[in-house]
C-alpha cells in the first residue's frame, strides 16, 4: 500500500516548482514514517533541479533538511517512537556492510549512500526529499532532535549543519586554534556558530565587510574582506584551519598561503570547474588541502547533540511553499540571512 | 681567516661544472669543520645550475647531501668531536627562535632556513655547496652517522632520505598500511625501502615495467605501469597513502582517485607548473592533498638512525668529480639507479 502526500516538486530541469501529489511506500518493518514540519532550502537543491549537476530523474522533490514528527514505526523498530521530533539529512540509506559503513561513515559507502531525493533507493525506486508533507525513511538513517531546540532553526543543521561541524571537529577547531571561514552563507554562518562553540578564534573572510556586524554577532572574533588584495598579506600565515564554504572558484594558493605550517584548507563548498593548484603552496609549510562531504549518521547526532546543548541553531527565514521558487532567485543573490525553511504545512 | 678548498662549480646558469677553487669561513666556536668524503647529486642540483628555478649566485657549487669526517671543531661545540662521521643535508642554519624552528621544523623557519648551496647564510655570503672536500657548518645542522653505515650509501639519505621518510612517519606508513609510491627514482626507491622497513605493504607506481625487478627487489609488494590506464581503475580506492616523488606534471585527480576514505597523497616532488584539481575528487572520500619539505634536524637524526638499525642505504652509483657533468645528463634521462655519489677525494 502506498501513501500519497502532498509535495512540490520540478517538473523537468530548470522549471519552476510547483504543487504535486507524490506517493511514499508503506512502513516496513525498519521504517519510520515522519509528517514533515520544516524543510530547509539547501543551494545544492538549486544546482540539482536546475540541471547544473548533470540530469536527474523528473518530476523532482527537493529538500535534504527535514524536521518532522514520527507518525508511526515498523515492528522492528525500537530507536523511534511516535510523537518523537526527529530529522533526516543528505541520505536515507546505504549498504551498512562496506568498511566505510562499518566505520561510520555512511556517506562514503562503497556501494554508494541513497541521496534522500534524486537517488535510487534500495527497492529500485526514485527518491522524494523534504518539499512534502511525509517522508518514509530507514529508521537507522532518522536523527533524534533533542529536547528544547527550535524545530525549525533545528532544521538547516541536518545538511549545512553537519558540513560544518564534521570538518571543524576533524580537523582540530578548538582553544588556541586560528579557524578562518571563507564565505558568509548557510554554511558559512554555522561554521562560525560552531567554531566559536568549539572555542576556537574565528575569523571569516567575506568578499566585502557588507555583513560585518552580523558575522560579530554570530561569534567571529575577526572579519576582513577578501576582495582587499592587502587581506591576503596582512593574514599570511596566520591560521591552523581554513574551512571554505564557497562554490565559486578560488584562488587555492592564495588561500593555502594564509596556514601555518601543518595547517589544513578543508573545501565543503564544491566549484563546478577544475582549479589550478601550484604543489610548492602546499610543499612550503607542509600543509594540507582536504575536502569533507557531510558526516556520518552517529556524527550528525552527535552535532545535534552538541548544537542542543549549546543552544546552536541556524539564522532562518520561514516561508511558505508558494514562495519556493522566489526563494531559489534569492538564494542565487546571496540575498538570504541565512537559511529558507519551508513551513510544510503549507504544502497540504 | 678564510680556508681556500677545492670544489666543482657552475660558473653560470646552465654552464658545466668546473674544477674551482672557493674559500670556506673560519670555523667559530659553534661551527664544525668537515672534510668532504662523498656528495651525493640530486635532481634539485640540476635545477638550480639550469637556472630552472630562478636566478641563482653564481659561480655556484651543488650539493646538499654530504657525509664526512669532523676535521675541526669551535670551542663551544660538544655535540661532535674530530674524526667522527658526520652528515650535512640541505640547510645549514635557521634563525632557532621561531615557533617551527622551535617546534623542530627549521625547514619551514620564518625567517627562511639558510639553504646548504645558493642560501644567503647570516654572515652575509652565499652559501656554497657539497661539491667540495670542506665545508664549515653550524654544529647544529650536522648530522652524526652512526657506527656501522656504510657513508657513501648514507649520503642521498640527508636529502632523499629525509624527504621519503618524514611524510610516510607522518602520514602513517606502518603495518596495515597500504603505502603507493609513485616513480622509482632517488627519491622512490628510498621510499619504497623506508615503506617496506616501517611495515606497510608497498606498491610501486612507475610509468612503465622496465625496472619491476629492481622495485620487488628494493622491497615492494606490488609494481605498476601508470601508462596502462587499466592500473588506476584496477587500483581504485585502494591506498592509504600515496607519495608522489615525480616532479613531472601529474593527473592529480586520477591519484586522488587511488585514495581510500582518509587517504592522503604527498607531493614530495614538485611539478614546475600548476596542476588542475576538482575539488570533488577531495570531497569524495575526504581525501588530502599534502606537501612536505624535507625534515627537520631531530626528524633526520632518528631517519638516520632508523636506517642504521635497519641496514638501509641508496643504491649508489659512486663517480669521480670528472664525470659529474655526464651524471648530470644521465639524472635527465632518469639512466641512474638510484643515485651518483661524487667521492670526495677526486676533488682535489
Amino acid at each position: 500500500m502506498l501513501v500519497r502526500v502532498h509535495a512540490y516538486a520540478a517538473p523537468a530541469a530548470g522549471e519552476p516548482l510547483a504543487p504535486t501529489v507524490i506517493k511514499r511506500r508503506d512502513v516496513g518493518p525498519n521504517d519510520v514514517l515522519i509528517e514533515i514540519r520544516y524543510a530547509g532550502i539547501c543551494h545544492s537543491d538549486i544546482h540539482n533541479v536546475s540541471g547544473d549537476w548533470g540530469p536527474r530523474p523528473f518530476p523532482l522533490v527537493p529538500g535534504h533538511e527535514i524536521v518532522g514528527t514520527v507518525a508511526e514505526v515498523g515492528a522492528a523498530v525500537t530507536r523511534h517512537r511516535p510523537g518523537d521530533l526527529v530529522g533526516v539529512g543528505c541520505m536515507v540509506d546505504s549498504c551498512g556492510a562496506c568498511v566505510n559503513c562499518r566505520n561510520g561513515d555512511e556517506q562514503y559507502c562503497l556501494d554508494g549512500m541513497v541521496l534522500t531525493y534524486a537517488g535510487i533507493d534500495r527497492d529500485g525506486t526514485v527518491t522524494q526529499g523534504g518539499y512534502s508533507t511525509h517522508i518514509v525513511v530507514n529508521a537507522d538513517f532518522v536523527l533524534s532532535i533533542p529536547d528544547g531546540m527550535d524545530p525549525a532553526a533545528a532544521t538547516p543543521l541536518l545538511c549545512a549543519g553537519i558540513t560544518s561541524y564534521s570538518p571543524l571537529r576533524r580537523w582540530g577547531a578548538g582553544p588556541g586554534k586560528k579557524v578562518a571561514v571563507v564565505g558568509l552563507g548557510g554554511l558559512g554562518h554555522l561554521a562560525v556558530k560552531l567554531g566559536h562553540a568549539m572555542g576556537a578564534e574565528v575569523t571569516v573572510l567575506s568578499q566585502s565587510l557588507k555583513k560585518r556586524e552580523d558575522g560579530l554577532r554570530l561569534g567571529a572574533d575577526h572579519y576582513h574582506a577578501t576582495g582587499d588584495p592587502g587581506t591576503f598579506e596582512q593574514l599570511a600565515g596566520r591560521f591552523d584551519l581554513v574551512v571554505s564554504t564557497v562554490s565559486a572558484s578560488v584562488d587555492l594558493d592564495a588561500y593555502l598561503g594564509l596556514l601555518a605550517v601543518d595547517g589544513t584548507l578543508v573545501h565543503v563548498g564544491a566549484p563546478g570547474e577544475p582549479l589550478s593548484l601550484d604543489v610548492f603552496s602546499l610543499i612550503n609549510g607542509r600543509r594540507s588541502l582536504v575536502g569533507s562531504m557531510i558526516g556520518g549518521i552517529a556524527e550528525t547526532q552527535e552535532m545535534l547533540d552538541f548544537c542542543a546543548a549549546r543552544g546552536i541553531g541556524a539564522d532562518i527565514e520561514l516561508i511558505p511553499a508558494d514562495r519556493i521558487n522566489e526563494a531559489y532567485e534569492r538564494v542565487l543573490a546571496s540575498d538570504v540571512r541565512y537559511r529558507f525553511v519551508i513551513d510544510a504545512a503549507t504544502l497540504r
